[in-house]
């Protein structure tokens, strides 16, 4: 992502900025058409009612991704509840504020061909059901967790939550094929359900299942991927001190899987092994 | 808290508002005078720290509480990681940016003559112990806590975590009295260690304990407090339907505290009862 053609600004009284008491999306864009919308769309709207913040009307919103211009982008949308209330108690009637911006976007080719290696983090995402899910502002988790190492050659951190669970990654969601079947991490307690992850369990049997790291060694293919970098196989990962833990060859398996994630954002379906 | 007196503004990629990545302080500020500004300070820092965030000059910060004016008033800090990064990735060298407001502020001196009507929350604050005991941007929980209640008569929200163990209010610290011994819930997993919370166990023995709500039946006094608002006597709790749990009638022992807090931030430290 280099830099946003749009920088507007909220007041510092903002309870996006206060309390991270608001919403995002990470929208690809194609010359000006937006991938996985619906799914994205969905997303927020869940979000507005968890949080009680009046969803922007649809006209309003569906006429941003024209406006990210030409070529692929990344359009990033924040939903705030806007200013007012008095402290943490939020105004009866909220006036949302919605911002937007896009960013030029380049994909990492090298990932989806030759997967990539990753390692656990340290941090445990901490469990709340009521926010579990949902793409909120209250990101310092995920900040923290990617503090964690600063290795260029290794692309992801996976994270657990406090009881020991498999959640996602730091910016992506988690898959494997284990026994034949495909399986997820069941996002009740933490993580950000993906619009990706949405969209291939509506067409795939993908099982939302609880377990902790260790069924990963049980893996045939393990798969990281979210709706704007595409799905990156992964064939190495390392425990959180970076030495290697596990490790997968690319096979016709994570083709399958990446092949059917990639027609739905326009990427290449096909790869060389 | 009326309308601010400095209205700045932030960039929507701000990492505070992105993030939530970034820190706040309220002070009590009487004619230009902080309160308990050294622990404010020292909490910031620990902030800092543990995010990784520059902590702004001593200069720079000690010059802002007389800038809040003449009269009472609560300074607003918010300094978050700044822009820039790569996603959730921190830029190496953050250039964080400090914001300030400060606003006219009347205490309620009928909730430290009366005491207060507080009701126990649904929501269970999860447990987080790389950020638990800051004050740091990521207040959703708080929102949504202090959100299951409208009624004016209750005052505030007790809080205990996805453990069961009691935790604060929504925007203040809880105390009790039980078998003459000063009690506070120990906070190494979830809540905000308060200002005043700091300085009354540095001057006081006050046990830090882990303990689920039914310790509550137990007490000889509850207090709500924090370092804006002063101490309030707990009259009564009801359940999260809003039924009378419990109650305490106020005397010596509630005036007490509350005098010690009290001298503390310039608030009247005795009372007709």
């Amino acid at each position: 992502m280099t830099r946003p053609q749009v920088e507007p600004w909220v007041p510092a009284d903002d309870r996006g900025l206060a309390y991270g008491d608001g919403l995002f999306e990470t929208i690809l864009v194609r010359d000006g058409e937006p991938l996985l919308w619906p799914q994205h769309m969905a997303r927020l709207g869940r979000g507005c009612q968890r949080l009680g913040i009046p969803m922007p009307a649809a006209a309003e919103l569906d006429g941003l991704p024209a406006q990210a211009g030409p070529g692929l982008k990344v359009l990033k949308l924040i939903l705030t509840r806007g200013s007012g209330g008095r402290g943490y108690f939020a105004p009866p009637i909220a006036k949302p504020r919605l911002l937007w911006q896009a960013f030029d976007f380049a994909p990492q080719p090298q990932h989806w061909e030759s997967g990539v290696r990753v390692r656990h983090c340290r941090l445990q995402l901490s469990i709340q059901p009521l926010l579990a899910g949902l793409k909120h502002l209250n990101r310092l988790e995920n900040v923290l967790a990617r503090s964690e190492w600063d290795d260029p050659d290794v692309a992801e951190g996976v994270l657990c939550d406090t009881q020991g669970h498999l959640v996602e990654a730091t910016c992506m969601n988690l898959f494997w094929q284990r026994r034949g079947c495909l399986e997820t991490p069941r996002l009740d307690g933490s993580g950000v359900a993906g619009t990706l992850r949405a969209v291939l369990m509506e067409r795939l049997e993908i099982n939302e299942v609880t377990m902790g790291p260790e069924v990963l060694a049980e893996a045939e293919a393990v798969w990281l991927g979210n709706s704007v970098q595409g799905l990156w196989p992964v064939v190495r990962l390392d425990d959180a001190d970076g030495s290697r833990q596990l490790n997968w060859t690319l096979g016709p398996v994570h083709r399958t899987l990446q092949g059917k994630a990639h027609e739905l954002l326009g990427y290449p379906a096909t790869f060389a092994r």
